[in-house]
């Protein structure tokens, strides 16, 4: 048997912290319906690993292997994911005021989004326990990443998506190999599409409905706080859809303050931004609540933010509470007029959802959430090019 | 002043060996119509560096800046190209009866293709002269690649494009702020209407008609060298349109060598691999020509691949001929299979350009060009997305 490669040692509900085994495939806690989040043997980490091997190991988010949840090495399957560049922004700062501010370009991942992180590291821990067939309902981007990385791990993949998706994402699941089933209405509608599918031997890899997309996501967070010697920004914008990347942003905050690793245990204050036109978690954090409401007739042209209700919703809010964050909505104008004005400025031709992330900066500047000192990254979820087809 | 960053000390004409001065704006050699070649103080480079400390720099291709031409660093610009992804292909290796089959993935690059090197070097270079108005005649890539960088760099960019380019290519040229002029015609016929431009002081960064774009290709070399543990694998396949990578490549190699940091001076087998709607070096390599006569009527769904006649011919030829090489072409449909078989069988998405090259191991298994134990890497030259539009 070969040695692992992970610390994981189990998984547990979010919510009534309840056990699981990392040894068979899980969902989510089913008497909380609430995600499952991984667990890792810290103390070992601290004990025997050094933060400053892991700049030394071959390029990837592989590198972190340890704290990632597959424990034999001939499982990880990588399309070249993760260290993506960390990009100084010095005209946009000019333009606003701000004299650090920084953008973390996930565009330069397989298949062009974040969404690439996920997968891979969900897929191959699938693998790693012999499923064979997976599926997932999506707004857009990840239908092309699960396909891309179920076509390297050999595995069967199913995409369902709203049939108003941006054409990119339906033609790269297809020529991946995967069956694409397109549907009239919203991911949510996806989403309920795909529970009947369950029944017949397919793994739902939903956002927030297994455990190990945020382990894939959670690399970011450890890439951040390396490239900015592990004291992280300030400020950290993130366009929320489901939410996933920024709790896993703060779940590598957390392991990395338990490990000892940063220089500075101040937390980033996490910013979520959403479109107007749906905008659940703005509306949550405004109300001080717990958890999100359906969000009705959600529209905007930004798809992957046009998910009416995240299934880790609260882990979301929790994150913005606890790192004394925000939750802001921009319009699609707006969005729009980022998307100009950070390719013109910089170079970056983002994606509507990375272009959010400009606007409400705007927003941020006029509430005085955001010091004109202060370190703040923007997070460019993926490429603009996938939204002209 | 501050300190060079590069070993670089004169550009030389790549057919007389005319000298000419790095330190203002240089294009071509006006005695001999011909591309010039940056040449460094290797002998310097030999005793000063020590191939193994590139690996501990930060990722990007300025890591390896002592070997580029910009001399103050705070000229270099970046949008955080270079160090793609070297992957092994065991799915389609084992189709295929190869059992070290590679690709290195320059679609995760900014704006999704291996343009982006050549642009953040070149125009790192220009500005670092003084120039502030840049243009390039393009099939397609090169145009979003320079206009994204110009738009870093702060220069004004004009991109003259056939009309049937990509739309994306036009969109994210316009997108950066880039004048974009739509042309009826082939890349040369934009070429043509660039001449003109270029006495009212527009600086042309046509593919070899300057001598940076090359350096930054380089970059693709010294990287496979360095993924090969310095011993080149013994085939790269590579899409010829203008063939500057493949020139660079050819480069690379020539100079690891003289710096004594490979562990096997064996050269690589360069194969150029064209459309068989326009393929000016297979027909010139199969009359062991030493240049290219003009392709008529060229046509091909790999818009890069759409260059009746290359600047760099001569030197494109040569590095076929030292190296032991091979031109070869495929026909579109052969492309649109491997397209297929590539994402279907490994998860990669590649533009037809890089798709090529699959459909090329075929032809190079037939002919017996390739043994099957050999390593044999693939580039993929950019995002099959971009097609999409
Ligand atoms: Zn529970
Ligand atoms: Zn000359």
């Amino acid at each position: 048997m070969a040695l692992s490669a992970s610390l994981l040692t189990h998984l547990i509900c979010s919510t009534y912290q309840h056990h699981y085994s990392p040894h068979e495939p899980q969902r989510f806690c089913p008497h909380c319906n609430a995600p499952l989040i991984a667990c890792y043997d810290l103390e070992t980490a601290r004990n025997h690993l050094d933060r400053d091997q892991f700049a030394h190991r071959p390029r990837g988010l592989w590198r972190w292997h340890e704290l990632l949840p597959i424990t034999d090495p001939r499982f990880q399957i990588t399309l070249g994911e993760g260290d993506t560049p960390t990009l100084s922004l010095p005209h946009l700062g000019d333009h606003l005021g701000l004299s650090h501010l920084f953008l973390k370009d996930e565009a330069l991942n397989p298949t062009g989004t974040f969404k690439a992180r996920g997968q891979a590291v969900a897929l191959s821990k699938l693998r790693e326990l012999g499923l064979k067939k997976v599926l997932v309902p999506t707004a857009g981007n990840a239908g092309g990443a699960m396909a891309a990385y179920a076509a390297r791990a050999g595995m069967a993949a199913r995409v369902i998506m709203p049939s108003d998706t941006p054409r990119a994402n339906v033609e790269e699941a297809r020529i991946a190999g995967a069956e694409v089933i397109l549907i009239a209405g919203l991911i949510s509608d996806a989403a309920q599409a795909a529970a009947s599918m369950v029944e017949q031997g397919w793994f739902d890899v939903s956002t927030f409905k297994e455990p190990y997309r945020l382990e894939g996501k959670k690399t970011m967070g450890f890439e951040i706080a390396q490239a900015f010697g592990w004291r992280f920004p300030e400020v950290i914008v993130y366009p929320a859809g489901g939410g996933i990347g920024l709790v896993g942003i703060w779940k590598a905050y957390q392991e990395l303050k338990i490990l000892g690793w940063l220089e500075d245990d101040t937390p980033p204050r996490l910013v979520a931004v959403q479109a107007q036109g749906c905008a659940p978690f703005v509306r949550a954090f405004q109300a001080h609540a717990d958890h999100c409401d359906f969000w009705q007739k959600a529209q905007t042209i930004a798809s992957g933010l046009r998910v009416p209700k995240s299934f880790g919703d609260r882990l979301v809010l929790e994150a913005l509470y606890d790192s004394q964050g925000i939750a802001i909505a921009v319009s699609d104008d707006e969005i729009r007029n980022a998307q100009k004005l950070l390719a013109s400025s910089e170079g970056i031709f983002a994606a509507p959802e990375g272009a959010a992330t400009v606007a409400a900066l705007f927003h941020l500047k006029e509430q005085r959430f955001l010091n004109s000192k202060e370190r703040v990254l923007l997070l460019n979820t993926g490429s603009g090019i996938k939204y002209l087809t």
